[in-house]
């Protein structure tokens, strides 16, 4: 199988490197703006020596820009090529439309490495959902602020110092907003979702990332035998809604989401049949991500062509009938908001476990306690 | 797609719920010793019925005599039917030659639940030999041998009162041989490796169960920080050739295995490009099982063929390229035919790590100081 390339980054040049030694398969050209391109051997600057290329079968594109890479895949498809994106950006958004096209076109659109790096877990939700009832997905879905947990947990490192060193191991970007708001996460459990119930959830949606949490929170946890991680998750509410969010929540020592150290990955799905089924893998990285791309290349070869259901479509999270305990660190002030089934004052501030309360509720009420310009922080207790 | 079963258990039963209910398939007879019969609707002792049924397509296999399941599986393939088995028995003994013939007649051979019970570890590894490189594969693979370290270790029990328990639970056979010996684990590596590197290795195999283990070990273990499991473990040796062995293992807090409580089971891929792949889940029971029969289907139906290369045929393990260090625990006089890192003097027993050493001389020296009468008991030191 030959397989042209759009980008040629990190991921891209591993994607290049593996289909050069896989059995059966064959880099294409690779698609390079004008000012990357260095050899014509096998670069291009015309997308369309790709497109008229009757022995390219299938098209992998590892870009970041998500509006270009829509208009390539769509470009793509409609030439009759099997499409396998990288970018979690571009397939939270034009992904249900994407699927309809390769539907109708008779071609794949996979995109396992959009969602959790090297762990095949979209694959697995995929089957899952064709045989199995998924009655939950969750995860570490993102490596930067698991370092960052991690570094503050094992080695008592500040935010700050935590966050410095992910920026000089390469982990994060100079503007860290997307890892530590929580908006990477919540992009792969949206696609986790779309695979999951064939519903991709853009609106409702519920979001908190570590940005609140101090070395003082991680002390608490710690002795309390309590690890904390960012957590994306999703599944269907009793009344067959689906919920989609991400938060911070503590987890006891044995659970397998402690375990999960330095930059690594966790996605962990619950089915009817199948239970509980844990992956742990890198979550980024050249190699690893281009490891599930390759993956993607298998299936189609297998005839495997699509992640998503025929039907699915945009909807709205349902994160009211989603329900949780939550610890809570605020001031004093803010404390009566909370049900508390324990509470601790320590200084001028407060911390507080509550009762079982709306997913929406807790996120809606961080908002409120933040526009009057005071501090919280909160994190869900893991069952 | 209509499926046929072969055997009605625990996992023939939630197989055929799980038929019932999937998308797109329908379930066709059941195959029944007479003495089992009690439903012609759906019942049927006459093989034929299903061979000769031009609508099944494919035959789910689930009963534990490996040679019986031999037979109907070369029925099946010749009569071009694909075929699911989830015995590890059979297909450790048969596997090389039913992939020859399933290719042979263009249909599939699958056995995804015999190795890891609902983990799809198969399927990952299968894919990973077509693109990436594995390197090594490992994991607890038996969940009753999990459980009874786990009750050892965390609950203080000895080894009798955790094997009693495992057997009232129904874990443990009343004949608890082949998961306390090792065997059951080493039929799965023995799958693992065969779909990873295209040997199914039938000499030169090594296994050490957990029947030597005691309590006083375990407390020993625990002051050091360290959690025994019992490990299957294949690999490829620098020159090329395959390795695989069951022992005990010492693995850290903080690794993944320790986390693998009560009967779960653990699966550790380590590919070049894909990096270390964990995956936790159930590894038997009817409902988990059969969810990962119904994912051959789901990979037949999607066209997916065979987890064993063309080429897959029987081979040797060559334990003696492969090094660990081993904690050994031995009488004193037996002390001297090790090779000390570190040594402990606990009465007339010695508790020693050693250096490196190759896996193979470990298992002969335990063989040849039981030869003498005396006691050993021995874990690898995990990296």
């Amino acid at each position: 199988m030959k397989v042209a390339l759009v980008g040629f980054g990190t991921v891209g040049k591993s994607v290049y490197d593996m289909l050069e030694k896989a059995e059966g398969m064959t880099p294409g050209k690779v698609l390079m703006l004008p000012e990357f391109f260095t050899d014509p051997t096998f670069q291009t600057t015309d997308y369309n020596d790709i497109l008229n290329d009757p022995e390219t079968e299938a098209v992998v594109e590892c870009i970041t820009n998500a509006k270009a890479g829509y208009e390539y895949a769509r470009a793509a498809l409609n030439a009759g090529k099997h499409y396998v994106s990288s970018s979690k950006a571009m397939v939270a958004v034009y992904g249900a439309e994407l699927n309809r096209l390769a539907r109708e076109k008779g071609v794949a659109f996979l995109f396992g490495a959009a969602c959790g790096g090297s762990m095949p877990i979209l694959m697995a939700l995929s089957q899952s959902r064709q045989m199995d009832e998924v009655l939950s997905v969750s995860g570490i879905l993102n490596g930067t602020t698991n370092y960052m947990l991690d570094a503050m947990q094992r080695k008592g490192c500040t935010y700050e110092a935590a966050l410095k060193t992910a920026q000089e191991l390469g982990y994060a970007e100079a503007d860290p907003t997307a890892d530590v708001s929580g908006a990477d996460s919540l992009r792969k459990i949206m696609l986790a979702c779309a695979v999951s119930y064939g519903v991709l959830p853009s609106e409702g949606l519920n979001r908190e990332g570590i940005e609140s949490l101090t070395a003082e929170d991680v002390n608490h946890f710690a002795a309390r035998g309590l690890v904390c991680r960012l957590i994306a998750k999703g599944g269907r509410n009793e009344d067959g809604s689906v919920y989609a969010c991400v938060e911070p929540v503590l987890f006891g020592k044995n659970a397998p989401e402690s375990s999960v150290l330095d930059n690594n990955n966790l996605a962990k799905s619950v089915c009817r049949y199948n239970g509980s089924l844990v992956l742990i893998g890198q979550g980024a990285g050249g190699d690893p991500t281009a490891s599930n791309v390759l993956r993607d290349l298998v299936n189609i070869r297998a005839a495997y062509r699509h992640y998503l259901p025929a039907d699915c479509k945009e909807g709205t999270a349902m994160n009211d009938a989603c329900l949780s305990r939550y610890y809570v660190r605020v001031d004093g002030q803010d404390a009566g908001l909370f049900q508390a089934e324990e509470a601790e004052q320590d200084g001028s501030v407060c911390r507080i476990v509550t009762a079982a309360m709306p997913v929406k509720k807790m996120h809606q009420l961080a908002a409120d306690i933040r526009a009057n310009g005071r501090k919280v922080f909160f994190a869900a207790m893991a069952e």
